[in-house]
């Protein structure tokens, strides 16, 4: 891999608060994310989330042990914490007892944790998704933010700001390293990122299509088949989530369309729908969570091979200045 | 400028097609490109474009006429005709009979005028705002295209595709060059929609926020405040627009929030809004076209002193690898 080793990131303040190899940081998922990915991310060169946010504590400190059988690096292994699931305390207890030390917070504020965890010594990482937001993250004494654009999987924020528009603002704003996320899938969206003024990237879509991932089969197959419009972002009165187009995203649709209220849009949604859709398979009824570039994505590699081309057509993409 | 002097964009395939400097196009936009900001686009290394949606013939015809006179590079100059409005086969001979042979061409399908155009010596472009309509677009023989991403101002896809996610898909499916749109305001966002695939960006709110641009004060000190949120893509069900937040935003939000019909829709918005707030500068009930980028603009510069300190931010983006 010749055209990998030309590229350097020793001076990245990201690699350097993780010590990781690359600026890549493997996105926590629900349902998709657990030990089998988070270690291999970590053991190519990038940090490794697990995605603690659809994980009871006994399953989340099951997955931290696997991960630390699985992995070559396990400083290089993390959890994502949604702030506004329960089991937030017992998660984060689970986490310190198992030694993790890199906190990847979200969905709530900033100011509810972060001390605490940084008095247990661990480094910590708060997403969001405007730069006002992003200030009272600094603010609030994290170490880097994730700034998440509209276009990215999953829950999203209100404002509907996109990658290109909320990175160089965050960027003029904020002193601490940022973590550009949000239609972030091959090397030159990464380069794109690094250019915005971002000093990493959290890639969630693409880590999910790689043969490690727990998404299942039939999941990855649509995300094969989806373009570019395949995608869009719903449930904005509730809480607003990017879907996969399926019949349950029809429902939602037409619920939507003739003003539903939130009520109503809970009940429709009911529980379990996410687990269904994206680890048991279910195509028609599940809630699918993906990004906007899945429509980018036309294979399934394992994740070294997904980290490699990446980081080749990385250094082509900038070779081409 | 000893930074600028390194840039060379000499093979860049939009800077020989147009024969200009830079892979810069000032985008055409109602009632703020006129002849003075086309001219002084064209007279400093970029693409100056007419925008002709609010022009009816006669007025078309004075603006090339003085954009003509002001311009020391009037090859350099197009024009931006929405195929939606009436007049545009008027449009399109005043055009011609002034000697432009530039054409973007918008809104509507690229099959209908492009061979027309080609065949009187014209250069055709089409924007488009999705991978599917892009290819319709090389099919029709269209020169280039301009792919507009959901951050943009003005009217806008439905299928809310951003920048970061359209232009790679738009790259890996057209042979034809590819202007990026949407998102587009300095130095690090063109190096981004460079790295994206792109060979050029188009530039609406950047070149709006100049002195030569006919947009009025107030409306320019409205964009200097803005921020992050303050820009909508509203009317989704009848033409979508991204709007800067006012009172008249507010009246169409209320009016969406309970799901009103587009007719209800139409009769809010009226006749003569986007005049009225961007020209007139009716801050209250005019409608504002802008892109969501206006948060980053905190200043008014100078045509020439914009490109330059856009140049010069490119040039440090890139040095960065």
């Amino acid at each position: 891999m010749s055209d990998q080793k030309e590229i350097s990131f020793k001076n990245n303040p990201i690699c350097k608060l993780f010590n990781i190899k690359y600026p890549i940081i493997q996105a926590g998922m629900v349902w998709v994310s657990g030990a089998k990915l988070a270690a291999a991310a970590s053991n190519h060169g990038c940090l490794g989330i697990i995605g603690a946010g659809s994980m009871k504590p006994d399953l989340l400190r099951q997955h931290l042990q696997k991960a630390k059988q699985l992995s070559q690096n396990p400083h290089a292994l993390a959890v994502n914490i949604p702030l506004l699931y329960k089991y937030v305390e017992e998660q984060i207890e689970v986490s310190l007892s198992e030694g993790i030390r890199i906190f990847f917070t979200s969905a709530g504020s900033p100011k509810k944790y972060t001390q605490y965890l940084k008095d247990k010594g661990a480094t910590v990482v708060h997403v969001t998704s405007s730069p006002e937001l992003a200030l009272k993250c600094q603010a609030a004494g994290v170490d880097a933010v994730v700034c998440e654009g509209f276009e990215a999987g999953g829950h999203n924020g209100r404002d509907e700001i996109t990658t290109m528009c909320l990175i160089p603002q965050v960027a003029d704003k904020l002193s601490i390293p940022i973590i550009a996320a949000g239609g972030i899938g091959d090397g030159r969206t990464m380069a794109a990122a690094m250019c915005l003024g971002s000093d990493a990237v959290q890639i969630g879509t693409r880590f999910l299509m790689t043969r490690e991932s727990s998404a299942h089969d039939n999941f990855k197959e649509a995300i094969l088949k989806a373009q570019g419009g395949d995608t869009k972002l719903m449930m904005k009165k509730y809480v607003p989530v990017r879907l996969l187009k399926n019949k349950f995203y029809e429902q939602i649709e037409e619920a939507e369309n003739r003003c539903a209220s939130v009520e109503e849009l809970v009940t429709i949604l009911g529980k379990g729908r996410a687990k269904a859709g994206m680890l048991d398979g279910d195509m028609e009824s599940g809630e699918l969570e993906i990004g906007q570039i899945s429509a980018l994505m036309n294979d399934l590699p394992s994740v070294e091979e997904m980290v490699n081309n990446l980081l080749i057509q990385y250094q082509r993409t900038i070779n081409k200045f």
